[in-house]
């Protein structure tokens, strides 16, 4: 037997109000407004629901995806989240990049408790004063600082998810976490930690070493070598990652715990950021474990 | 005093057959009738320039940009490359992603001799047959099976040169090395290492095997667990990468010496295969060193 949505009913009006609202939140404005973001295609919302189901409020699936995905279809009905089945049009007046499953999320899951694995997460974290109990135990942390590529921006994300991080800060001046092309790239890895939006450099690396983290800056012209700095890697630690042009700011390099640069091999100048942070974030796991 | 380039005159017909002709090389059939690529922006022309410059056909440049650069249009003029003032429209008309500096290459650049860091590198390599002296020696080669992203081919190529890899072999059915946005995802690194292609899997599997490689298949799914496996590691190897979605083809992961692992201490299903590749290129080059 398989889930079927609760309304029978096809949405099949892509003029509709409801489309309109829904297609508006890939604009950042309506995203602010609204408090809420798409999660789009199966991956992304198969991992919404999952991790964060308290902050999903509506799941969209065309009938076919509907019969492709009935784990995603079963599971949001369990969680309680609305279901709508709706035609292909409305589907793609609603996001061209959904492959038939389009779920509107509240901004709450960024942060959202319980799953922190340092610690039992904090609030909805609006603001660096709520970042405490998301921080609390953390030991792994990556902070982008002026990351501007959603694509770079998204691939950290799932990185950092990837090597165990407890959270991932996107301070003030980088790329909006719930814009559409952020959220893809991190394939639902942005559902499965604490991601912490919204404070300045300065208010992140106050919160960060309240928290107990050692600084460490990633930088090219870093004199530690990240391949001999184990034993600073073991300790709780969080990575302040910069802009793709211009790197870390002064402040950031002037202020952290230690620079540390990973060894170029070869003939290249330097390395992507999103690459960079993989390398560092991993470097860390292992020292760690 | 500054260089300037021969011919005084600043082409202005953005209408010309020139420009058009140059142009034409954002589509393959004419990349590969004409045998010749484009490098796009001031880091791929520099590279060019500086690495294999028997390589470069032309060099464009709007007048700001000459100005701006002065060291590339000395470099080329070194090097005896035919270098050209443009109108911004032409430029413009050349190419969108230029920001006034573009390069015409010829596809020998890929495979070049001397670029090689294991041995004396080959011919222009356009068959499997003439790799043997470019993978001579060798002890580090990332293999792209199927690699479909643009962007994560350029990021791979990139990641293999800044961990001292000695060659990327493309094999056929990953996306084109000398596509635009491959070659501007690559930051220069396209020219400061062998690219190989043309080679089924097969094909490929067979060389890498003749030159002494152990090849080791990167998925998710293997056995060996990376961070275990520095004795693996430490032997000259040939990383095999798969597609985006699909992974490695069964062949491959059959006929690999270890199908190798990356930890995932998150909830994160997989890893982006560039982030992937650089973990593997990274531990290798730990391991070798």
């Amino acid at each position: 037997m398989s889930a079927r949505p609760e309304a029978r009913q096809v949405l099949s009006n892509p003029g509709s109000a409801r489309v309109t609202r829904v297609a508006g939140l890939a604009r950042r404005q309506a995203r602010e407004r609204h408090g809420r973001f798409l999660a789009e295609g199966p991956q992304s919302v198969r991992e919404a629901v999952r991790h964060a189901p308290e902050h999903v409020l509506d799941v969209y699936l065309t009938e076919a995806a509907a019969e492709r995905h009935r784990e995603i279809l079963s599971q949001a009905r369990r969680s309680g989240i609305h279901t709508h089945l709706v035609s292909p049009p409305v589907m793609a007046a609603m996001s061209a990049d959904a492959q038939g499953v389009l779920a509107v999320v509240g901004l709450g899951a960024l942060a959202a408790p319980g799953r922190g694995r340092g610690a039992a997460g904090g609030s909805t974290a609006g603001s660096v004063e709520d970042w405490s109990q998301a921080l609390a135990g953390a030991r792994l942390v990556a902070v982008l600082t002026e990351v501007q590529d959603p694509g770079n921006a998204g691939t950290i994300i799932r990185a950092a998810d990837a090597a165990g991080a407890d959270a991932v800060v996107l301070a003030r001046g980088s790329v909006e976490a719930t814009s559409p092309k952020v959220v893809r790239s991190t394939a639902g890895s942005l559902f499965h930690l604490p991601v912490l939006t919204g404070g300045s450099l300065e208010e992140v690396m106050g919160a960060l070493r309240a928290a107990g983290l050692t600084l460490l800056a990633a930088d090219g012209g870093g004199p530690v070598d990240l391949f001999t700095a184990d034993d600073l890697l073991a300790a709780p630690s969080a990575w302040l990652l910069g802009n793709e042009a211009r790197g870390l700011a002064p402040t950031a390099l002037e202020q952290a715990d230690a620079v540390v640069s990973i060894p170029i091999f070869g003939a290249a100048e330097s390395l992507n950021v999103a690459t960079a942070a993989t390398i560092c974030l991993y470097a860390s796991a292992r020292a760690q474990r």
